[in-house]
């Protein structure tokens, strides 16, 4: 996938600032954070949207909630608390087309979540 | 897990909108919703927050994301889009202290998450 930014990424064709990698996901700091702490963790495979996930990527999935967890506390933000979040489409506020779950923290996180 | 909200609705002690169930895990319409669509995922077993996952739920937590895009599809907001988040401790957001995924829809979600 050429035309897509997080593709180049994994692909280490376009830098970033990366804290956690592994054969199926890749983590790195948002570049418009919009908290203190702001880590995107994407699937090195490309997929496009939360709707394009076929049963067979399950694991996948549960594995980038637990990375997260494992990212949360090595930030130091695990007991002060953190938010998850996935956005899918235009109404959800998806930019980039390749699966990614926000984590973000280190600040008071408001009500409703955008 | 007497004392636990989700717990009760879980075993049908409380009542809730519920739109799927399955063996591990319970949908409901949140009570307060923050969009036309605002529907909660939760597993049946009592897990407080996202740090209390132990790797043996590293499926249940793919499973709970793959429930959430069937959801989105039967309510028919999958392709304009729909918004996931997990709130985890106070900085997060969390209210309730077993694990729930927000699904959020219906309307255009903004940009920060909270």
């Amino acid at each position: 996938m050429d035309s897509c930014l997080f593709c180049q990424i994994v692909a280490k064709k376009i830098p970033a600032a990366i804290i956690d990698e592994d054969a199926h996901l890749l983590a790195f700091h948002d570049i418009a954070p919009q908290a203190p702490i702001h880590v995107l963790i994407i699937p090195k495979e490309h997929i496009s949207t939360l709707n394009d996930l076929e049963p067979t990527h399950t694991e996948l999935m549960g594995k980038m909630i637990m990375k997260a967890q494992k990212i949360a506390a090595k930030l130091g933000i695990q007991e002060k608390g953190y938010r998850l979040t996935i956005n899918c489409n235009r109404q959800g506020g998806q930019s980039v087309f390749h699966i990614h779950l926000h984590l973000l923290g280190g600040r008071q996180m408001h009500w409703p979540p955008g």
